[in-house]
């Protein structure tokens, strides 16, 4: 170990790229640093006097009087009138015995981390063999890191799910709004906000959802929130308990499960028929679970709508039993058979609806905006949840929604998009039938963004998808929708996204990787 | 029970206000689900034949048609051929036996809701008696409900704390470089983003840290949040378990303490002296808790530096016990007595550092913003964990703050704030030397948007506090930071987001409502 100072060791690290934009004697100073933690200057070492460096390094006195006061100030030399600075006794005293050690475990990390990294991302969410979490997590930290996270498709890929066409948005009167809002609210806007969402915004989606939704809620049951995701977690934690149960539609969106998982509720599935969720199965069920999630308006991912008897039977069950609905209505925007039946909310005479919407689907999820519509004894509760999880949703983009759906541009463009999506469908269930009928029976769904696939006998989920991904396919497969051991093959394919000719070259690509698939 | 159809009614809740905006025949059939959800309309009613009912009401045919279109699809009525259209049997059935009481609960719901939620709203974190949680709460919710959760001050005031000076930011910058961002990447901006956050504002954040905070990171190390507090929910969730044990500093930031709370984490507290946490204290805790909460560059709300030893002896300690350290650098950009000394993260050898930065306090709150530097070992799980809270953060202020750093905005921006604030500080504490000085001593504070101020004897801090509030003025109080039964009173005075007449002005109010406080 250098003990002694060597003015080519400290000129190699001055050198160094990462202090490259600092300022000269910054650079002096972050580089004696380096050198003293590192242990290349040990305790009690004698630095150079300032004239002398100053010299040999062609800078001027003042330059390493600056650096030399700072690490004083700081701790790393002491000062001696008439003597010199010397490296701390205090710092070389705690700093002893560590030093070679991990300066060779450093010199790993600036080589080979961010390959290291890359391989861990590479396994994210694919079929790639599960990484082994840091020993350093929790419990549920470890369920979460080996749920994998979910995983969001982030560019136009034929045929992801869940993705609305975002080319056709009106980005020019969003951002005039947007410039209005700024100007009208300047100084607000900057501020903090109310953890339960902007009043003006919260007017307009409780207005929405009365109108459109067929819901009963006003201003003051409306939560602003930053996505779905985010209503499922603040539900985990605020009905559930660790280890509790919590019902759920199987199969049903994975999203949802990840959610619950992470807040370590206990999935309890119940089966759904072409009604939507069994409600005999729910009536028997001996968990005790304090609440239940259910997509009724358009189950996922078999697009079964829960029958308006069941409705009834659903919010009695749940009255009867001091039980919570979760209605995640996630794309009922989107039904093109006539207007969607009214949300369980609407029909809901107890109050036990927690009702979950989400403008990704209706506008472009890059917004990061979703909402609750909740029974008022629950307001509270969560609004402060949401205050010690992350505040609140930025102001702006929050009033410039309002101002999107005030002015109008909101009903246009979902009415806009309904139509637009409704040929997508036609063009989608037409391009399966014309290519993939020997491999699929496809179920024409009467809302959504997606078409499912039922994988005929011979052909395997996991291998189509596999040779899909081959030819740059993404097949979002149904068997991980399901709990059990009974599960169906196929794919949910997202046509919202793609215009009708990028459907029809994508179909044709797989048909054409899919025909070389052997049975299994 | 009214049992058969009766115009009258069916106008009467045609007139809603609710329904005003809607078309026609979609009032119609709102307001006939209406009647038969309330029990007005009783299983087997026979409704009048649509050109009966079209001409009472004076529209046309087919608008009543519409409706009982809808009626029927989703369930509420049958039609028969050549007899007429009937509430249905099976509706009735589930309805049966409900209708009457839950009809009165609606009423008082419709009344009085907006009412109770204000009064809910009105004890939200203030000295009123607390309420009682719903109790459809688990046991975590009630947890979190009983916290009061965080109260964020919305509008400037004197002397909250935490605020920044909002009102010299430049917006028009910012406005600008967002309309390069959505002219740049239109299409990728509005879909998702990478839950680790954007490259670019990685990129930056780890320039920015290595750079200014002595920090030793790359951008895989950087994970960009919504804000400090869903760095602390991530921390509690991935690095302890329920009931587990967690270090932090006594007193400390009540934020922080309620992020872990809220996760259920079981807080051992540490006191702290003139050099920060005392690690002879942490040395010996018998916890085993895996992870300790610190504020070393400015001590919330002590002031108080972490001495270079310390810190040595801090990763020295993580290191040896494979702990972690959760470094929350809040508010280091504002130190005024010379550059903050570099961060623990930059002095780390070991990789036990998790960093917690935020652009609320050096940008504005509204930004919602704010972001770790983690070791590498725990990106991925802390990714992950993202992608299942919320997703990400939305990627048009992600990229058009990258552009805010990158053309220098950033830095021009705090040095500005830096100047600002360090005479508001001067201010401040001349302000408090003429008018409170035989009420609390000053703490000259190093750095940070906030002065402690001790009571001197005699006076009390839940009655000055008391007495303030009354005249408009807020003061943070102090005792409440501390964990145990050995609290200081105090308050902590918030200054960087006031002018300096406003000071002036506030502390005159202040002087005058507490001339008043008799000795307790």
């Amino acid at each position: 170990m250098v003990k002694t100072f060597e003015l080519d060791t400290l000129k190699m690290r001055m050198g160094d790229a990462q202090l490259a934009r600092l300022d000269l004697h910054q650079r002096i100073q972050r580089a004696l640093r380096a050198l003293i933690l590192d242990g290349a200057l040990g305790a009690g070492v004698k630095l150079p006097a300032t004239r002398g460096l100053a010299l040999s390094l062609g800078v001027a006195r003042d330059t390493v009087e600056n650096a030399y006061v700072q690490l004083h100030r700081d701790g790393y030399i002491v000062r001696r009138e008439g003597s010199g600075s010397y490296v701390s006794d205090t710092v070389g005293a705690v700093l002893r015995g560590a030093g070679a050690r991990v300066r060779s475990r450093r010199g790993v990390r600036a080589g080979q981390g961010v390959r290291a990294i890359q391989a861990v991302r590479a396994g994210q969410g694919g079929n790639a063999a599960p990484l082994k979490a840091s020993p350093g997590l929790s419990r549920r930290g470890t369920t979460i890191f080996d749920s994998g996270g979910v995983t969001d498709q982030q560019a136009v890929k034929a045929f992801a799910t869940g993705l609305p066409e975002t080319r056709t948005f009106p980005v020019d009167v969003w951002q005039r709004l947007q410039r209005q809002v700024l100007k009208a609210h300047r100084d607000s806007v900057l501020l903090h906000g109310d953890p339960q969402g902007a009043e003006p915004l919260r007017r307009a989606i409780a207005a929405y959802l009365n109108l459109e939704r067929g819901a009963r809620v006003s201003a003051d049951q409306i939560l602003v929130l930053s996505s779905t995701r985010q209503a499922l977690s603040l539900c985990a934690q605020l009905l559930v308990d660790a280890d509790g149960p919590l019902l759920m539609e199987n199969p049903g969106y994975f999203g949802a499960r990840k959610a619950f998982e992470a807040a370590q509720a206990r999935i309890v599935p119940i089966d759904v028929d072409a009604d939507g969720i069994r409600m005999d199965l729910l009536r028997q069920d001996p968990s005790g679970a304090s609440c239940v999630y259910v997509t009724p308006s358009h189950q996922y991912p078999t697009g079964a709508i829960l029958s308006l008897e069941r409705r009834l039977m659903l919010t009695r069950w749940a009255h009867e039993n001091r039980r919570w609905i979760i209605e995640d209505d996630y794309d009922s925007e989107f039904h093109y058979d006539g207007p969607p039946t009214a949300c369980v909310q609407g029909v809901d005479q107890f109050d036990r609806t927690l009702y979950l919407g989400t403008f990704s689907k209706t506008l472009f999820p890059g917004l990061r905006m979703g909402y609750m519509a909740l029974p008022l004894e629950l307001v509270d509760a969560f609004a402060r949840a949401r205050s010690i999880m992350d505040g609140h949703t930025p102001q702006v983009l929050q009033l410039t929604l309002a101002r999107f759906m005030e002015d109008g541009h909101y009903n246009a463009h979902v009415r806009a998009m309904r139509k637009l999506y409704a040929s997508r469908r036609a063009c989608m269930l037409d391009a399966i039938g014309r290519h993939l009928a020997d491999i699929v029976t496809a179920i024409r769904p009467p809302g959504g963004l997606q078409v499912p696939c039922l994988l005929q006998p011979g052909w395997s989920e996991s291998q189509t998808i596999r040779q899909a991904a081959e030819a740059g396919i993404v097949l979002p497969g149904i068997s991980r929708l399901y709990a059990g051991a009974d599960r169906l093959e196929g794919w949910l394919l997202g046509y919202a996204s793609l215009a009708e000719h990028e459907i029809e070259a994508a179909m044709l690509r797989l048909r054409h990787v899919l025909a070389r698939t052997p049975l299994r």
